[in-house]
């Protein structure tokens, strides 16, 4: 049995004509014979609508309810959807979180897949030869339904070919893949054919937001190759798979970039075993998600800490840090709301020197000041004044002659 | 464990502050320290919205997901009210038809509930003091989403009242209870304390549409005493239960009617053995509901036969005997649209004679023309000319001194 996994997100089952669109899309695997799993968003605007009304209701709202709430989204999209196709003569049922069953912990807005049980599916899979599974749901040991967070599709879809071991799984956006760089910055931008997982993992969380983080580390561990593409078009998109030797030829595959970002600074740090701790365990328990975290060398004992939150966390980190003044023991409290980060990604920065080299050479060329630097073994990523946000991924991408396609060296 | 079960329809339930409402008439048995369940309709408004996406998608749309697709309804109004219900600090959730479980056939949209566990709920209200459950839904043995029909939740709060063996099944609607006749029609229509099971059967399918059918043939099955009742007032309603000896010494307990009917009559047929079964099979298989069926005793081997049925299905009724004129052998077939039911309901004629002569000595009294008369144990059927339907209802409400709330003879 071949199986397709197909997902499709609130865009694109937004209203019956979309919904046409797309099922021409599944209408193709199928014809050739596969199986075909179709994992479907809320028709876009619904959830909000649904989390306007818990907000109403209550200034708390129970997650559990609000999941219970949430859920009816990609209920509504996928029986709407399976008359569609069922009008259309294919043998075809919708499937919810809870009838596949795809089983998570109890964790209500943010739970995670802990088993999807096949045997059901595959046993569906046998009467029907199209399942519509409701994406971003699932529900816990009690029977209780649960929500996978914003963008939980993605991971629904991902885990769904794991499970039943898809051929492939498609994502489908409104882009036609991943690229070098943001194609509104930068009209060099050019498509990438084939990206690995850590790669995309980076581009994710620096705002190339295509797919969701969790389910490309779901991919990644269950080793399904994703291909990213368009609903609209029928170009080949980008695939998402693991590192090969062709993209470790490649230095660096894209450039990111993110704007949401502030600096803290702490001056004059007493550097005592276990300042850090004190320093980050507060705002950890603020869930302020804390990014590049800096540390001079001490000198007579005493360090600067220099980190970056997001900005809608800036006034919350601190008020935390100037209530801990004394506790922690530093001199000065300093921030700057005017950064952003540019970040350089490739697993070709494994095998190849020069790369930071390179880049610092050429942001320096065009006048751009780093604030900061921070490296991983597929990333380069420095902090500049958020003004140079632009220029500097323009440079860079330039630098690294992304735009030709053949930026082998 | 003392349980009530409260129902609410989807007037009740249909914004915020109706639902404060509602929560009010919920927390007081609460607070009495009785364990409540409490089943909820879809908002107002909600059922028809959806319902109204489907005909959209799809000319024929698969029942299977019509039922997953409207059941949001009630998923949406549940998660809502069990939000409001927990920020007063009450322990409390919302069940939906699969947990319950509320299992059915799957008869999609007009499902029949087969069995409800009343051990996941009793083991529930271990846990919680309030179940928000989904009225409704229940699901088949695939775990497939099932709804009940329209006014289903009715049902629904009267199975669950009989599984869990709650003390009282209360029923709120935006009416303080079952009246006498309609109170639109006759404004000396009065309110009645105690109804009867078989007498609210017989009001119900009348158009006094205060209960669903099936919930009160439920009722009667499991001997649930159901308390109908308004959620915008706190006088107590009307109590439909077990006959008893007061009832039977009311004579007539209410005057129902009924303007959806059109009446056919097959002139000469031949009275052969089996003419009616020829006549009404083909009427059974296109779902034409034949209500009142008179026939004239015989007269040289011919006879005639009346019946009534809802005046939507005229057209298919006659298109249908047509077609079948000479195989069933009558000579003309007539009908009649201006047609409506008066019927006259109570227990108490089973002991008391002289109902059926007080009353068509009261209709001739006001020249209303009776033009077939049909009569059950607890019930005298008149068809009339429309016209009269209000002079006949006041008429006989009337005659019967249902004004005075002491109609014992």
């Amino acid at each position: 049995m071949n199986i397709v996994v197909q997902k499709f997100g609130g865009t694109s089952v937004r209203n019956l004509e979309c919904q046409r669109q797309v099922m021409q899309k599944v209408l193709r695997p199928y014809r050739e014979g596969n199986k075909v799993i179709v994992v479907l968003s809320a028709m876009s605007g619904e959830t909000n609508r649904l989390l306007g009304l818990a907000e109403e209701w209550s200034d708390n709202p129970d997650p559990a309810e609000v999941d219970s709430l949430v859920s009816t989204g990609e209920q509504i999209s996928c029986a709407l959807f399976a008359m569609l196709l069922k009008q259309q003569g294919v043998k075809c049922r919708s499937v919810l979180g809870f009838q596949a069953p795809v089983k998570t912990d109890c964790c209500y807005g943010k739970a995670r897949i802990t088993a999807i049980d096949e045997s059901r599916l595959k046993c569906m899979l046998q009467e029907y030869d199209i399942l519509v599974v409701a994406g971003f749901q699932g529900c816990d040991d009690h029977g209780r339904i649960t929500t996978l967070g914003r963008g939980g599709s993605d991971t629904s879809a991902v885990a769904l070919a794991a499970a039943l071991k898809a051929d492939v799984c498609e994502i489908y956006t409104d882009v036609t893949g991943v690229f070098t760089t943001d194609p509104n910055l930068c009209s060099d931008a050019r498509k990438i054919d084939r990206v690995s997982y850590d790669e995309m993992l980076e581009m994710a969380s620096m705002g190339a937001k295509v797919l969701q983080i969790r389910s490309v580390e779901f991919a990644k561990k269950y080793n399904v190759t994703v291909h990213v593409r368009s609903t609209f078009s029928d170009e080949p998109g980008t695939i998402v798979t693991q590192e090969d030797e062709n993209m470790e030829a490649v230095m660096v595959s894209g450039i990111a970039y993110d704007k949401d970002q502030a600096r803290i600074t702490l001056i004059h740090v007493k550097d005592n075993p276990g300042v850090s701790a004190q320093i980050f365990s507060p705002l950890a328990e603020k869930k302020i998600l804390v990014d590049m975290i800096v540390q001079n060398p001490s000198k007579d004992g005493l360090t600067d800490m220099t980190f970056t939150v997001p900005r809608a966390d800036v006034k919350q980190t601190i008020k935390t840090l100037e209530a801990l003044k004394y506790e922690i023991g530093y001199e000065e409290l300093s921030s700057n709301l005017n950064v952003a980060k540019v970040s350089i990604i490739g697993v070709g920065m494994r095998n190849h020197s020069g790369v930071a080299s390179k880049a610092f050479r050429a942001l320096a060329d065009e006048n751009v000041n780093i604030l900061m630097i921070s490296t991983s073994e597929i990333k380069i990523t420095c902090l500049i004044d958020d003004k140079y946000t632009e220029l500097a991924v323009r440079t860079l991408h330039k630098a690294f002659n992304l735009e030709e396609g053949k930026h082998i060296e």
